[in-house]
């Protein structure tokens, strides 16, 4: 893992509106070319609108608790349900900002539980998370593998806020062909010293990585990051699960 | 901000070890070319190194409550010494992991104050972080348009653990010529709706994209961004201190 080269980072270009049920491995590998060194990092809103995971919300039927919580927040008691229901935990209330920090079913936490409406071309609706993003990025590494015979990893991200810093940053939610963490705790330095904490969110950051290269008006969801071959594994791996802290290694909910 | 073309990372190669008072803006100008375009990201360790925050553990005294906090963490007292004098605010203590969580007296919100001892020549000394890292890519900055005529953004990063997620992920500490944020609130979408609360934390982004083309034992703490032109600015604007959330804007202390 030493000498490194130069890293590409590309926009996949001409991206068209994702359909439910969207091949989105052949819609990549049509439009760019793709080697097994390659990483694909996509936003997860194709994805969900190819899973069709948006939601209109005249369909929805506000709870009690929704309701009493969007007068709470000034929000929609529509989506207020659908954040409920796409929950397992409420971690922050905020008014002021009229969201809600919780903890999602698939165990991240994030405001809103990932649903929002920015987008998307019918009014009205939502979008929600996929339900399994590692079990997408596996089928969108496979749906490649079938269109092209090559098998880039395949990371699946969306913008979260933080705590302690404005602004929002590009989080994997689930991945395929590459493991989220690099850990270099117990392995020596270049002094020769064990570096104790080092366990570097690699798939985190080669999301961020990617959000750089994307516009939010420009329509490119999909971006190819290459020369990061050191990374990219044969098998799918665990996902991006492994890398969420238990409740009982968080120190912040 | 919209059609975008490719991005190219690349560590500058060749990187010697760093010296009290080493002019950093040289030392990366004669190892890669640069353009007003480009941007910089420089690991905290070698300003620090430059800037003679490098403490020999041996000449600290411990007060009393270092001691105590020491013995209940299982740190040792000349560390949790300096870990306070850098800090205002114990923000969590983690005896099973043997870290503090502070807010420093730069309003970072990190491990230990940003304190530790990987890739340091000597044993027995730390790294603390650089009094002012907006100042410090401020200098570098003009260090390097002084050597060269050309003006790059200039970035200083450290790894920073976060709240939920396993893994620590690069952060701006500093940075000159670039907003630290790329605010779309209540610009449009594709579909002509609002961006209620779109606003990307691109210069932490870009430290993080800037981090897997480094490794942690090669000694690439200088990094060169080029494809970002459309976020470098003449001026060295306000810095990344107005990322830092105010505590009344933070639900997570």
């Amino acid at each position: 893992m030493d000498a490194q080269g130069e890293i590409l980072i590309q926009a996949v270009p001409g991206f068209p509106e994702v359909d439910p049920g969207t091949n989105l491995g052949v819609m990549i590998s049509e439009r760019i070319d793709l080697t097994d060194n390659d990483i694909i990092a996509l936003s997860q809103k194709v994805v969900s609108k190819a899973e069709e995971r948006i939601v209109s919300l005249d369909t929805v039927t506000p709870s009690a608790k929704a309701e009493e919580l969007a007068g709470e927040l000034d929000k929609d008691p529509a989506v207020v349900e659908l954040i409920l229901s796409e929950s397992t935990a409420i971690i922050r209330k905020d008014a002021e900002r009229s969201i809600l920090i919780v903890e999602t079913v698939h165990g991240f936490i994030c405001a809103n539980a990932g649903i929002d409406s920015s987008n998307l071309a019918e009014s009205g609706t939502v979008a929600l998370l996929p339900k399994d993003s590692d079990r997408s990025a596996r089928r969108i590494r496979a749906e490649i593998e079938d269109a092209t015979g090559v098998r880039p990893a395949l990371i699946i991200s969306d913008s979260f806020g933080r705590a302690w810093r404005h602004g929002q940053s590009e989080v994997a939610i689930g991945c395929a062909g590459i493991d989220p963490l690099d850990d270099w705790r117990g392995l020596p330095d270049r002094s020769g010293n064990n570096l104790e904490a080092t366990n570097i969110a690699v798939v985190d950051q080669m999301a961020a990585a990617a959000d750089i290269a994307r516009s939010k008006t420009s329509g490119t969801p999909a971006v190819r990051l290459r020369g990061l071959e050191r990374f990219v594994q044969r098998e799918d791996g665990a996902g991006c699960f492994p890398q969420l802290r238990k409740p009982e290694d968080d120190l912040f909910r």
